[in-house]
């Protein structure tokens, strides 16, 4: 059964990303938030196609494996894509010419109807600005019994936890204090009511939270 | 040597009581941070007199008995003695006949001068007006080589991180969400940089995160 999946990065203070800026377009502290993720041995061959076995491969890098595992089709708000960055119609997003997915990603957008974009690597981007329930049925479709995964930003994560409509979600709690920048957890009191909520402390001092159905 | 600590409750958001009402003084959410260090044996026994050996005796039980363990003089703010919800100058706070410290309590307080109160049990509360690093002082003396553990509320525990005296923050996350309420991490960004954080999940899904010196 197709399951609706988000992985997101926190803070213990609950931030997504520090304030960002024309340099630091996710902000300067994101790298503080991300750090042990991107050193996992998953991440460093999957993304940056190091594959001399190097990263850790602990706990951090059991999440790592599992966000891309089983996933079927991906939904992500239009900042995520680049379209806020770079509205040249020709622009393919930035996340280069083989992005991670592999997978038919669908980009939230409000802008006008663009054609899709097929990369390489099996990662194809389809453009959709119906509602959160329209895009998310076209996606499980897309995604054949495989599971649906809403890549971010925050915006739209929240907006989908909001909906009622996720069934896992994951977050990796660095710790450490922002101080300020978008709020993960801003509008979902209660949200742990419908589900069981778990952690997991890895050895980097990251804090696993899982909210599963 | 002594040391300055404090234990807090928070929510996964960072809320460390719901709303305050007239009927919640502490806000209706607090029982749900707290549920599960009231269950303790530790709290069972100490501080609701409960001998019959019932309560929790794992992760969270571990915390609580570590609360009082080798602690020589406590500090708390007005509103935790309780002096803004009854000016009677006669009246001796809510904990009790037999507070729970055991110890010297020194309450910060702004308005007139009192004198201490003898309370059971050893506690004792003197009010003080003075600077946070000159009851601090104070405090140490008294404590006599123990640690001095200040007590909160979250407006007092946040001012004696942000004096940067804390050598030990430990925070009991509850797995819920609460929405709104008193922050916990605001204005304290960066802390952890002058600190060791270690976190361990308890049997009842509540986090533990230590920030030490």
């Amino acid at each position: 059964m197709t399951r609706v999946r988000i992985d997101m990065f926190a803070s213990l203070d609950g931030c997504t990303a520090g304030e960002p800026s024309p340099e630091h377009p996710m902000g300067a502290d994101w790298n503080r938030l991300t750090e042990a993720h991107i050193a996992t041995r998953t991440m460093r061959e999957r993304v940056f196609g190091d594959t001399s076995g190097g990263g850790t491969t602990g706990i951090d890098d059991q999440y790592a494996a599992a966000q891309f595992a089983g996933v079927g089709a991906e939904i992500m708000g239009a900042g995520m894509f680049g379209l806020h960055a770079n509205p040249d119609p020709d622009w393919k997003g930035w996340w280069g010419d083989r992005p991670p997915f592999g997978v038919p990603v669908y980009v939230l957008s409000n802008t006008a109807p663009r054609p899709p974009i097929p990369m390489e690597g099996s990662t194809t981007f389809h453009f959709r600005s119906g509602s959160i329930q329209r895009v998310l049925l076209e996606a499980s479709d897309a995604a054949g019994g495989r599971d649906v995964r809403v890549g971010g930003g925050v915006g739209t994560a929240r907006a989908f936890l909001r909906a009622g409509v996720v069934d896992h979600l994951h977050v990796a709690m660095a710790p450490v204090l922002l101080g300020s920048g978008p709020r993960l957890w801003y509008d979902l009191r209660r949200l742990e009511e419908t589900y069981e909520v778990t952690s997991e402390v890895a050895e980097s001092g990251t804090i696993h939270v899982t909210f599963a159905r």
